[in-house]
């Protein structure tokens, strides 16, 4: 096995571990010495050009290899995932390699030039990219079927030889960065920079937006603790709360826009060209001719996939949201029985008995949540999605209306039906309280707990005498395979969905509710940058533009919230004194604030541009430079030709 | 004078006139022959490299000139204006003039390859790009500033040396097109490939567009006129014709996009990159340094544009709004006056009164019109707006806005303040048939006739007896060029959208409103077509993709109307028995259903996809390639340097 480090060997002088390779310990070593040939191989030959170390472990038959590259070789990666990086004259532009002398802090020998993140995005992007040729089968594995073009890592990866591909942490700067997030109680904001070089973009942003959401609350929360203060119940003042945060959430979400925007540019994404997307690896179908590129791949019929989703997938979550409506009443049934329980035995154990259907409805609440999570994810995938943005989309799609309707369905029937505004309030509080304690408790201290006993355990085992660079290493990669994987964003973001549902949805009924998320999401920082640091491993980075459909959902929340408010405004007491000789005119009158609302709403959507005047400018000039750099070469076409 | 002509003599045999410019007649003898050398300069030395040729016309001192182009000169135009031709794969791509021969159609003696609208249009663009170089002035003309990148056409014309530049007409191809047009009486569609190929995009899709209309609009006024013929009052009926018409209206508009995507996809414009706009002709400023260009050129403070935007011109349009209020008030007081003195004194007199109102009222609002457009041209240009395309829609806007109002405003009051149906279903079609008839005779008849009055008395004046093929260019030129100047879409997409609101707005009250504008649209399309074919000169070819704001400005319309017939049909007496014991379950039942609707319109508009998906694998087909190009373009400078 030895010869085929040959390449490897000659550079191990300079070898910097980037990404941890995990396989299979049953994998077979042709397959090995197969798949580590075609990673160390010339890029010419169709390999990726990167250097490979095994890992030298005491415990026996674990293949754990680390993956390193060249400087020249990390460089040239750049350009090919079109890396977006500042140049000496401040803007920032697609790094090239042949222009690399035009980049800020660029230098042959300067090995920072790209930071760790970056070059773990780099091999990633590689090694994802690292297409079969003429192979029909992975070697060793007959099973394992191959096509030209198919991407070595995902067959691996579903076939099981591939345990797993993660980023090295870089315990040094992992230390800073923990220091200079939350290992000092400091006032101020995050290091979102710092986030973004170590974790990437995605994680930095979802970071930004929580943090920027924070901020957005506390002139609510400021403005609502009067209200529960002195008690106040008057009509007017309820109008007055409910459009100042009408309009503010309309703002406050366009101004993200905004920062977000400037964020990206600085970080260089916002710029970044769209890559042609491959299948997601679970991707399945008959061996066809894709019509984009030509290429012999799986395909299948987007009719078939179409006919899954209105005949299986959208009956079973309309069942599904039926389902939970159906529990939803159950619940309030029992809800009333337990009162009429308690009112005709009053005793100790009857007064418990009260609490006994809340208890229940959220127990049953969280396991339909697990349950309809695992369905969707199911039924998502079988929907065969051929990329990965789909998948995302019609997944988040499913979870967001389910947990909506889970979330506020009997907000609403308490409103809307029952007319019971008191209880709304006691609901409300119940509800948003209730759920951000056992969210921190579920999210990030249950499994730092786990993780810290863990590691204590780990390290005591792998405690040797001798302490040298190496086994510290293999020290480092034992412990951080064992730890979990980082799902995504997704949960931290429905999170914080959910919560601005709580503070808009009604909070013409109880303003306190912002007071509530400001405190919830200032320690949500802390134990969400704690989970990030020290629960999973590092994620590779994920370049990103924006939050996505998040941005979207928000909007639509906010849109929801005025209309809710509106109504909730429309059917009080006070609003139906004041139109008691005319029914008609009631309607028509609440009818038209609420469409002025929305009106002036979407007219604020329109006036705030999504992106600064200055970003705009530099946008504008970098299209104005090619612009004319495409013209000046027909240009000199256009004058050879015409001499001719 | 004669040596400038020099190059032009060379080409003088295959001169083919395409477009003609007229010049003041006191236009000084060396600013014509500065402007015309640096239309036939090499391009090399900043010329246009096209060819010129003074018509010789009988009148004295009249200055009009022939321009005209090589062939290969045009090929080399079509790439800088980025045309997108038919490849002989069937696929659409750009045009460049090194990968010519894989376009279909195209041979080096085929001189129908780019067609005359096209030619047009490239030599507009070159014109228009003719650019200052040294020059601090146009010669002869002091006072007509130039500043280097300056575009010279534009400064000519704001300084009235240069009066217009139009194309010629092609009289053959004019005629084929006329008779397939509407010479013959046919059912069927019109020809719009080839109305797109005689006066481009922007016209043949309006046409499209109106016949699309007419056609959808047919289904409503099919099941309206039972609603006519048998009198249904019944509240169930309505209900369902109006939600018919939701839902029609929302996939209507969503199935235009696609109808569009595949005709602008086939023209090519779908895919034409947008190019870097110049300045409007009206835009004035200091000259300073344009941030994206990095040009010394005109800039306005975009602080000053706001401030005059929010400070002058929202206000006036308020107050323009307020007033067209006041005086719908002083109508309907009127109106009740009138009825009074009827009913007072019934003699023939009286009953005449009685149409006094309305016809006052139609003139002042005719006469509103027309100063509040002047008005709102005025102040637009006077915001002084960089680019023509913020100019435009900062018009349309305005525009839009107060049409709006002036034609629903009163049928508002009558419906949600007098609460009267009856009146409501009168005015409806007073109004809508009235504008109809008015709109017909205005737009088309009259100038036709004036029209056809003009060409006669010009026919007598040229008749000569020597009729030889010189000479009936230019009795051909001199006809066009008195011709009026077709001013743009904007009118006649007005009309068709103030339409569209008389159909939608009540449509649960005037069922009956479809057919009348079915009906009308059917002689639109005839008016209009004999409009663009005789009464205006030929306009140049507008490349463009879409339908622009008015996408939107229909869709606005349709959302309002899902608001209007909601409220019509939640306050009808029948829906008011239905809850007549309680007043909050009204209110809330027609709200729900309201944004019920609304909800199932957005997710309809989210569902069907805006583009066919035959053509959005067209699309990713060739960004596929392009990304595919970038990649071996990429992979070869690795390689390379990876070797080294």
């Amino acid at each position: 096995m030895a010869q085929s480090w040959s390449f490897l060997d000659i550079c191990e002088s300079d070898f910097r571990p980037l990404v941890v390779i995990e396989l299979a310990k049953s994998a077979k070593a042709e397959t090995i010495e197969w798949f580590t040939k075609r990673i160390v191989d010339k890029k010419a030959k169709g390999g990726a050009q990167l250097l490979v170390k095994p890992l030298l472990t005491e415990k026996e038959g674990e293949n754990i290899y680390l993956v390193g590259a060249s400087h020249l070789r990390l460089l040239l990666g750049a350009e090919t995932v079109g890396l977006v990086k500042e140049c000496n004259d401040n803007s920032m532009r697609t790094f090239t390699y042949s222009s690399r002398k035009t980049f800020k802090g660029f230098a042959d020998d300067n090995h920072d030039f790209l930071t760790m993140a970056e070059c773990q995005y780099i091999i990633k992007h590689e090694l994802e990219n690292l297409r079969a040729k003429d192979e029909k089968m992975i070697p060793g594995y007959p099973q394992a079927k191959l096509y030209p073009g198919k991407s070595i890592v995902r067959r691996l990866l579903t076939s099981g030889i591939l345990v797993q591909i993660f980023p090295l942490q870089d315990r040094e700067e992992l230390k800073k960065l923990c220091h200079s997030w939350y290992g000092r109680v400091k006032v101020g904001c995050q290091p979102l920079d710092e986030i973004r070089s170590y974790f990437g973009e995605t994680i930095a942003l979802y970071f930004a937006f929580l943090e920027y959401f924070t901020f957005a609350l506390i002139p609510m929360a400021v403005i609502g603790i009067p209200y529960y203060v002195f008690a106040w119940e008057d009509f007017d003042k309820y109008v007055m709360f409910a459009i100042f945060n009408l309009l503010w959430s309309t703002v406050m979400l366009e101004v993200w826009k905004r920062i977000c925007a400037t964020m990206t540019y600085r970080w260089g994404t916002l710029l970044m060209k769209r890559q042609f997307e491959e299948p997601r690896p679970g991707f399945h179908g008959v061996l066809g001719i894709n019509p984009i590129t030509g290429r012999e791949e799986p395909v299948y019929s987007s009719i078939k996939r179409q006919l899954r989703i209105y005949l299986v997938s959208l009956p079973f979550v309309c069942f599904c949201l039926y389902f939970s409506l159906y529990v939803m009443m159950i619940y309030f049934d029992l809800e009333e029985w337990a009162l009429d329980y308690h009112e005709e035995n009053d005793s100790n154990f009857s007064s418990l008995m009260l609490f006994v259907p809340s208890i229940i409805y959220a127990v049953v609440i969280e396991i339909m949540n697990r349950i309809y999570r695992y369905a969707a994810e199911f039924l998502t995938s079988w929907e065969n999605h051929r990329l990965e943005s789909s998948y995302q989309n019609h997944l988040i799609l499913k979870v967001l209306v389910f947990n909506f309707l889970n979330c506020f369905a009997s907000l609403f029937y308490i409103a809307f039906v029952l007319f019971d505004m008191h209880l709304l309030r006691q609901s409300l509080a119940t509800l948003l309280i209730t759920s951000q304690i056992l969210n921190q408790l579920a999210e990030s201290l249950l499994p730092y707990w786990l993780q810290k006993r863990y590691n204590k355990r780990m390290k005591k085992r792998l405690c040797s005498p001798k302490i040298d660079k190496d086994l510290s290493l293999a020290e480092q990669v034992n412990l951080e395979k064992e730890m979990g994987t980082y799902c995504g964003t997704f949960d931290d973001y429905l999170e914080l969905f959910l919560q601005f549902g709580y503070v808009s949805l009604f909070s013409c009924v109880y303003p306190l509710a912002a007071v509530f998320a400001v405190l919830n999401n200032i320690t949500e920082i802390y134990s969400d940058a704690l989970k990030m640091c020290n629960v999973y491993k590092r994620p590779f980075a994920e370049p990103t533009a924006n939050i996505g459909v998040w941005q979207l959902a928000f909007e639509i929340m906010s849109v929801i919230s005025v209309v809710t408010n509106c109504i909730l405004i429309g059917m009080s007491p006070q609003v139906n004194a004041l139109f008691s000789d005319s029914k008609m005119e009631h309607i028509l009158t609440v009818a038209l604030v609420e469409h002025l609302l929305l009106a002036i709403k979407f007219t604020i959507t329109f006036v705030i541009q999504d992106k600064p005047r200055d970003i705009q400018i530099k946008l504008a000039k970098l299209e104005f430079e090619s612009l004319e750099a495409l013209k000046r070469q027909q240009m000199k076409l256009m004058v050879e030709s015409l001499k001719e």
